[in-house]
């Protein structure tokens, strides 16, 4: 059997975009009819590599490669198979290909446990609005949103039906007895990697994020006549508190901030704007340092409020805990991508992923490619060919030193 | 002859408010149906005061009050009577009114000099989107208006005709020959004079305008894969050069700088802004000092630009010079104040009114009475009635001082 090369991975990564909903882009989301293509070759690959496969109750794609004992120590390996609207190539696939490579390297050898090859049916939220269907179903979380429904009006458990699986059987899609870690690759999605020139990244957390709507209240006058002591202009006190926002953000390490939206009325270009409204959003590794900061930009807005006779107020829309990957394999991950000869480079991400979930049950892990250009959800999202064999490395030698532990 | 109230001007300014378009609230556009009424009053009253009325070819009513000698020397006092939707009873109006009033207050006297009031048919620019065509006529500068159309597609010509004028005569409105001044009160429609607890002010100026569109382009990116350091964040550049505009206005005696209206792209709470547009608006009385302020506006938000990665450009959308009130007017309508025991306090207007019109032609002046809570184009738009009567003693020895120069 020749070796499946990184050539391969990109070539099966390519193969999955053409099942799309929009002929000539990429779309891809829960349980839509050009999932069944999808899973198709994912099956095929996966029987090929000797792996048993079958659809949970969620759609999740699992593949198992059986161990080389008795035992039911099973490791996960995997990623999500839907996409955006008009998406790039490797987003969450990447992962799951990668993961049925990996198996394909061990070249029929079995190791001391069982690798399980997870194509999460759903994590962008595309279709019903909420994110990590397929993984919440591992972790037993998913009851609650099998009522939610599409733009169609049809429900999880309806669409759950359509696509001919059975969603009172959703029990199957939990984690099996015996897992110990879930392993996940994913492009980066951001500009880091590639600006710091490293190929790999080894995720030590995934972000927690806080989201607010805070609301400036001045008062509307008339542009010419009004004297600039004698104003309160929300805008240039929401200008302020935004440039305060950034800064703050820019002077604590790892954070990131963003007003993202604004609006401000009554938006005339001869009245001074007696409203605006801004969304803010906090992403860090450390909760402790995400709440102190949220403190902090909620003080400033009302510091600012005071000073220029202006009422503001927030709105708190999300508030959501940073999720800590495991020590134990951070530490092996690490050890794996300095094997191949790159630096390993501890990162944070921003972004949620299956092992923000997944880690509520088992130890997790994720090992980010460079993304070119730090572009995703986009037709130009790219992976360089060198970084997926140096992640198929380093996989491999994650293998080895796991089964190098197992058989201790 | 009882002598005219400032409760009687403040009564007529409230019956004039009757006549609108829109029962309930006051709403009189240019030549609309409640103007004929509104002119009725106005022919009364001007008449009872024993002035010969006409209404001109672009809708002004013109009372002349006669003069005591032969001479062709002739005072204009006037505003306008049109206003915008859903308006307040003084904005305009109040002028017309207390032209009147002050030659009433002459009880049967006559001066050196013909006394012209006129209410202006047109300066809000509501029903045609151009300001001042009452004014215009006046000054000779109507004709290229003619042709444009409201929202029904009615042109100006053919809206004075349905009003029961001839356009063809518009050179009936010009300035007669031997008019050597314009006098105007209106309401400051600001907070200045009643945070100063000041009556009245004479305007020394109507500031000059510069208005700009401003596009801050940077890079759309993911909210939480980017850090700080990699991102070209166009909202938090804007709101750099926001907070720069508002502190180099407040930094520069007697300019006004309004960003009234913002839009940030793709305006999504966890997507870097990408692209920012905002309106800028200039206002100062010396057009060296507004364009000075402009080109360092300018230079700061391409600064920013620079230090952010973000291209930044601007659109002229307005560049209006500044009207000077004339030097001799202004200095007996202060000392007429003066004499009315008050202080007067000499201000820019930063709206435009007929006044910046006249003054192509003659020399002119506007008095402004204070605006409880700076409040106006809008219902609770009000004057004290003290602050009334004292606009009417102003105007009197105003009266008085021109008088006794032409005389001598």
């Amino acid at each position: 059997m020749k070796a499946v090369s990184a050539q391969d991975v990109i070539a099966r990564c390519h193969a999955i975009a053409q099942c799309t909903e929009t002929p000539g882009s990429i779309t891809r989301t829960f349980l839509c009819e050009s999932m069944h293509r999808c899973h198709e070759l994912v099956f095929d690959w996966m029987q090929a590599a000797d792996m048993a496969v079958r659809i949970d109750a969620i759609g999740n794609v699992r593949g198992v490669y059986a161990g080389s004992n008795e035992s039911n120590r099973r490791l996960l390996i995997g990623s999500h198979l839907d996409t955006v609207p008009n998406a790039g190539a490797y987003d969450g696939v990447l992962g799951v290909v990668l993961g049925i490579a990996l198996v394909e390297r061990l070249q029929g050898k079995h190791l001391p446990f069982t690798i399980e090859v997870i194509g999460f049916s759903e994590e962008e939220g595309v279709r019903f609005g909420k994110p990590f269907l397929g993984s919440r179903a591992l972790v037993g979380r998913i009851e609650g949103a099998l009522d939610a429904e599409d733009a169609a009006g049809i429900t999880v458990a309806l669409a759950i039906q359509n696509f001919g699986l059975d969603p009172s059987k959703i029990g199957n899609a939990l984690i099996a007895d015996g897992a110990f870690g879930y392993l996940e690759f994913h492009i980066e999605q951001g500009p880091v990697l590639e600006s710091i020139g490293q190929p790999l990244a080894v995720v030590e957390a995934i972000a927690g994020q806080s989201r607010f709507i805070f609301r400036f209240v001045g008062k509307a006058n008339h542009a010419g006549t009004t004297p600039m002591r004698l104003r309160h202009d929300a805008l240039a006190g929401a200008a302020e508190w935004i440039t305060a926002v950034e800064a703050h953000a820019r002077a604590t390490e790892g954070m990131v901030a963003t007003v993202g939206h604004i609006e401000s009325k009554p938006g005339v270009g001869n009245i001074i704007p007696g409203e605006v409204r801004v969304w803010l959003e906090v992403r860090h590794a450390r909760d402790d340092v995400r709440n102190a900061a949220v403190r902090v930009l909620i003080a400033k807005a009302q510091e600012i409020g005071q000073s220029r006779g202006l009422h503001v107020e927030h709105e708190t829309r999300l508030q959501q805990p940073a999720v800590a990957m495991d020590s134990n394999l951070i530490a092996i991950a690490e050890r794996a991508i300095a094997r191949c000869g790159v630096d390993s480079y501890p990162m944070t991400s921003g972004a949620g992923h299956d092992a923000m979930i997944v880690a509520e049950r088992i130890p997790s892990v994720m090992i980010f490619l460079r993304s070119p250009g730090g572009i995703s959800h986009h037709p130009d999202e790219a992976v360089l060919p060198g970084d997926v064999e140096l992640a198929l490395q380093a996989g491999e030698r994650f293998l080895e030193a796991l089964a190098g532990m197992h058989h201790a």
